[in-house]
């Protein structure tokens, strides 16, 4: 089934092109060009459940007026070691960038910081939200909600949603060593794509409408999606709610999931964003060689791999060749660019 | 198997007991007391593996003379959010004690804190170590590495300890709702119980010494425990590496592992703690009124349960009717404490 026709992409022209689309459909540039560049970001490093194939819920999310593609965020200061910014109902990239922006100087300044960012709407992936934090040398934890998708463990309802979490370390010459996990058991994207393309899904990755399990991608997106690892990813989901929605106060995914007017775009919700110094921990000459030591014989096991290693694979390979995708999406983001000489600030 | 002789204790007798024995074994009182209430609060809340069981590796540690029994910690303003507690080589619950009471005040103050724990020799659960936090209204989560138990993904060798993460939100009047939970699929103070009693385990808790999937819990404690959830619970594993290890300068599970006198008892290493108040973050007055609405709607689907409620029915049963302990635990016991009139202060 995955023989579908595919068009061989250069990074830089989906860029482009999901900026013009973007644009056509009501962004303005800065937001274009982020939300475009989160995209890139995605086919670039080979995670195509964040790429392009979200194009069509960002566009349906302005389309629907759900979303204001020419919201600026404002930064507030909370307490000494806490920042909100308030994405006034956008897009979340722009707003992760203006709060990566805030949170450095106080990471550095406090040692650990926290960011706020509420109302706005994240459709990314979170690696790509703290990536340039930990190439800047901090460490940094990344959690947020969505509508819901995943039943906890032992019920059959949707109540969590995917609810990912991202965590990051740097490492030597700005690289750097970043997991980015739903913690669903399958990333709801993935889901997507398998009932796209017609693949059948592993089992444990959730449950058909009468409660049942089911490996039909079609038939758990009716039905629930299960946490990975049952109850114990079951309480990380948990923690994401509260983390992100009440901690924040921003909606829980149930919440988001009523407000959503289904336009097919992200909800509305919050990501909290933490970073700490790690030179402020009390080892601050050591503290990177002996985390590269720790990997260094970690590498040296048999069969294992450090998180994030495949991406960077990606990353280099795809830059230089660019990317596979399905002829039908190429086809449909060129024709929701329009006329690329019409996008002037691309 | 299960069918060894029980007797029925009573959590203040196992406070009592454990205390003389840790007394008679080189602990001051402080330090005595300190253990002993976490031993007594873990059996009554039905946490048998980091009960009465863990007496022997206590008493173990100071024989060999690798825990200092009179140990006191000095506590250091890092940051502004950021505390250190160095336990000059003691067990750690009284540093725990004194790290929660130095990051409570930091916490309120900063909107965020982190207590970075050092030299400290952990053998405890988490919950207990934040629930007080927690119970004063504190968000907080806690993580802890161990000595090589653990095969991260895909691999065959103990590399990474047993990991655990703790995680609380607070509830109305003191009420707490916390998990905390191994990055491998199980404790391995179960396992040990499992070994003990000649129960087999579940598949996917660990592999034999030559790398195969093993139910029996003698040859997983030889060969590997699993992390839970696949990769995902091996990238927690990782992460809980990184922050109480890496980030705070203490030894990641494997260099703990060659530092350690194999005496049975808990290795020195680190343990890392954030608190935050939830009434710094953006919504200081709704957040508990809309956190409890979440906790409402979640006890109303159906088949689950919240974390941590089994043991607070533990709790109120065990407390009344105290708890059934193997009879030849309860003897080695009584046995360490000798003459409970010699023990002045318990």
């Amino acid at each position: 089934m995955p023989s579908a026709l595919s068009t061989r992409v250069m990074i830089e022209d989906i860029r482009r092109v999901a900026h013009a689309a973007l644009t056509r459909a009501g962004c303005d540039h800065e937001n274009a060009a982020a939300v475009a560049a989160v995209m890139a970001a995605s086919e670039r490093d080979g995670c195509v459940s964040h790429g392009l194939f979200r194009l069509a819920g960002y566009l349906g999310a302005l389309k629907s007026g759900k979303v204001n593609g020419r919201a600026r965020s404002a930064v507030r200061r909370l307490s000494p070691a806490i920042v909100q910014v308030d994405g006034h109902g956008g897009f979340a990239p722009l707003a992760m960038l203006k709060a990566r922006d805030a949170i450095r100087p106080v990471a550095r300044e406090q040692g650990i910081a926290a960011a706020a960012v509420v109302n706005v709407h994240h459709f990314s992936a979170l690696w790509i939200d703290i990536e340039p934090l930990i190439a800047d040398g901090l460490a940094a934890m990344c959690f947020t909600a969505y509508i819901p998708t995943v039943a906890p463990y032992g019920g059959r309802e949707p109540f969590f949603g995917t609810n990912p979490m991202a965590f990051g370390w740097p490492r030597p010459e700005g690289r750097t060593m970043i997991f980015d996990q739903a913690s669903a058991a399958m990333a709801r994207g993935e889901i997507m794509i398998a009932a796209r393309d017609g693949y059948t899904l592993p089992a444990g990755v959730g449950i058909d409408s009468a409660g049942k399990p089911s490996t039909d991608p079609a038939a758990v997106l009716q039905g629930a999606q299960l946490p990975f690892g049952g109850y114990k990813g079951s309480a990380i989901a948990l923690m994401v709610e509260l983390l992100s929605g009440g901690l924040i106060g921003q909606p829980f995914s149930v919440e988001a999931g009523e407000e959503d007017n289904n336009d097919g775009g992200p909800p509305r919700g919050g990501v909290l964003l933490l970073a700490m110094d790690p030179g402020r921990f009390g080892d601050s000459h050591g503290w990177l060689t002996h985390s590269e030591r720790f990997f260094e014989r970690y590498a040296k096991l048999e069969g294992v791999r450090l998180p994030g290693d495949r991406r960077a694979k990606n990353r280099e390979r795809i830059d230089r060749e660019g990317t596979a995708l399905p002829a039908d999406l190429w086809q449909q983001a060129l024709a929701a660019a329009g006329d690329l000489r019409e996008d002037k600030r691309q």
